[in-house]
């Protein structure tokens, strides 16, 4: 693989993209039908490998941090591009807690055995060759080579150009690991080329690229749906609401309210808007606004909630449907349980939505109604999540319908076949 | 919904795509709460109406069929758009069945109950609103508003602009019975408009629609994954194989040979190409090719089957990646099991492939290693198919690896939702 960062000319780049994305798809072919323990081999070789390269890939890192820093970038995206000799090593546990996962690959999902003797079986199986592209964090290039090597896909990764040296020196280490345990080096294929138009020429190879994920800004994701000719599982944005129904037991609702936004306000799960039942804002509403602004959070509300809490700015139209992802809260009172299943269909993202109440009618109306991948009752949104959810592993959020909805998993990395079994069955 | 035929300026066209669109996605939201009991209420509703409104579906389907005739359609196409009183109350008997299938909607897929007490339930839930566009079979209409309504979806419809009449009428018969038990007429939309530009418009609506399933030929399939913002679950070609292994029961193979070729060649399950072991070929082959020819079949052969069985006629490289869908066969006598699962890999369309042979270990390997929707042992290819695999029911077959892949049913038309209930449960 070649990693020559000057390549710019369309045709080179073109050639560069589809020789590393066809190593990737034959890379695929043995890995469909390599065995766990091959798998788990080659994974535990990746965790070892980063940490015997960590002061290779240490030094690459700190080229991009160096040139972030004369491109003139942001704190927060230099914090979240740089590596430090401790994430290094929470990526390699990481991955070394990936090997110890169940395999998904070869679970028999459903048998039927006709009555004239046919037994059919659905089996698990890779999906083949997933693209990931994503923005500054290095330690994605590790976790998803990690997932979809055990889940039998091979990965094509591709970064944030700013972040390029780092992920071309745990690629390199991962590859090795792979090749040293007898894998395909290409099963783990990292982008050759730095220049941005790469990733056009990716996102036309849909004969060699079975799925997209995109991890990143809203931004990213939308010029991917766009551009996209391969399918894409899209990992978009999280408007997420705390409904406190009248019913609700008001010291779980400020602690529930006061985790979902305060707990770690820039992930997609942390709650974007409170709404409040009228019947309970006035006791509630002031004591939980307190608590959320000593916490340093800004609140915008609705002309109800300024009249109970004064001292509120005001929110806009746009709040409503804005994703803050920092400590900045829309409140709005409601008049009922409708009124905020109607917000929710309104302004939400379908990503997490939860309501406190103790009323079990409104609970379950709430739950069904809601069209969210996560609904939840008496229980933070920040807990939508795939550790959370006993998934063992997260390679990200769908917030589409098709496939795989919500936290995915391993499983979520695989399809499934039709295995058949006669004794010269035929048709009639 | 209007049914004016003569909507041709695109701004009409466009305005009456959304309209009707946007009221199948208003709909969606009442099915998706809809309970089982009242879905099969409307699905009974629907069969008699059919019944009811014979004699105007007929009339509608005359005109189509008068209307193809004029425009000097062929005898297959005019075929499979004509109605008869029997293929009307086939339509019903359909109906009816789905009517009697049990509700995929609600059920629990998972329940994880934390140590902490937290639960959480994957639930089946439906996809939202699904858009068909096929060709000339006017049954689809029937057929594919059931599953979907049956699954809770909103169904948008789109036939060829051949079988108009027809389809509107079908659909018309539909909406009221839906209405009469109490659903939104819109919960089965046919595309008003015959302009074939409708279907241009109706590709855009990425917001509207949540899957788009095609039903028809490459052509069609192809035009629709160029340009389409929707995803789209494809039902593209089947390029079935059957191989003979050298360890066959001889009888078994011809038995399996002619039923997967000749039992009803124009489906996409029908063996296209048959790969038999050189060991067996001198003995097997004459007598299979024989009985394939008195079918009607018409034989083209590699070298080495012409030296077996003279009078063959050569087959092409366009051959092996052609699908008949016709009695036409390709045949190749190859040297091993590897040469055989090389040359499905090739030119495979990864549908449904099939091996006879009473050696296990090649058995296995085929099975595991040949990478389709569904592979077969000692059975027939044209046993891929939703009710020969108990799914009850079948939209199609998804040749696509993400969501669906195979055999499609009602719970292939579903997707998932997270429903967590806890007393109070944080995030630490």
């Amino acid at each position: 693989m070649p990693s020559d960062t000057t390549l710019t000319a369309p045709t080179q780049v073109r050639e560069a993209v589809v020789q590393a994305v066809g190593g990737a798809r034959a890379a695929a072919a043995a890995l469909r039908v390599a065995s766990a323990e091959h798998k788990q081999r080659a994974l535990r070789a990746m965790a070892a490998a980063l940490r015997e390269r960590r002061a290779a890939i240490l030094e690459a890192n700190a080229r991009d941090v160096a040139g972030a820093r004369s491109a003139g970038l942001g704190d927060a995206l230099i914090d979240r591009l740089s590596l430090t000799g401790q994430r290094l090593e929470e990526m390699v546990v990481s991955v070394d807690a990936v090997a110890a996962l169940p395999d998904p690959v070869g679970q028999v999902l459903r048998t039927t055995t006709r009555a004239d003797g046919l037994v059919i079986e659905k089996v698990r199986v890779p999906l083949g060759v997933i693209g990931i592209i994503y923005e500054s964090r290095p330690n994605v290039t590790s976790d998803c080579a990690a997932l979809c090597l055990k889940s039998g896909n091979a990965v094509v990764l591709r970064g944030g150009s700013e972040s390029f040296q780092s992920n071309t020196a745990i690629a390199a280490a991962l590859r090795t690991a792979v090749a040293s345990a007898g894998l395909p080096e290409a099963a783990v294929t990292s982008l050759p080329v730095a220049d941005r138009s790469a990733v056009d020429v990716l996102l036309t190879l849909d004969h060699l690229i079975d799925v997209i994920i995109p991890r990143g800004g809203e931004a990213l994701i939308r010029k991917i749906c766009e551009t996209s000719r391969i399918p894409v599982i899209k990992h978009a944005k999280g408007l997420c609401h705390v409904y406190v129904d009248q019913a609700a037991d008001p010291s779980m609702a400020q602690r529930i309210v006061v985790n979902a936004k305060v707990q770690r306000p820039a992930t997609c799960n942390a709650m974007e808007t409170l709404l409040v039942h009228e019947a309970l804002a006035p006791t509630v509403l002031a004591p939980m606004l307190k608590e959320l602004q000593d916490a340093g959070v800004e609140v915008r509300g609705c002309p109800r909630t300024r009249e109970l809490v004064p001292g509120v700015a005001a929110a806009t139209e746009e709040d409503w449907s804005t994703e803050y992802l920092a400590l900045i809260l829309s409140v709005r009172v409601v008049g009922s349980l409708d009124e905020a299943i109607g917000h929710i269909a309104r302004y939400g993202s379908g990503h997490s939505d939860a309501i406190v109440t103790q009323d079990e009618q409104a609970a379950e109306r709430f739950l069904r109604e809601v069209d969210s991948a996560a609904v939840f009752l008496n229980a933070s949104t920040r807990l939508s999540d795939g550790y959370q959810f006993g998934l063992g592993a997260e390679i990200g959020i769908s917030t589409d319908r098709l496939h795989a909805r919500g936290p995915m998993g391993l499983e979520e990395l695989t399809t499934y076949k039709y295995v058949v079994r006669g004794t010269g069955h035929l048709r009639r």
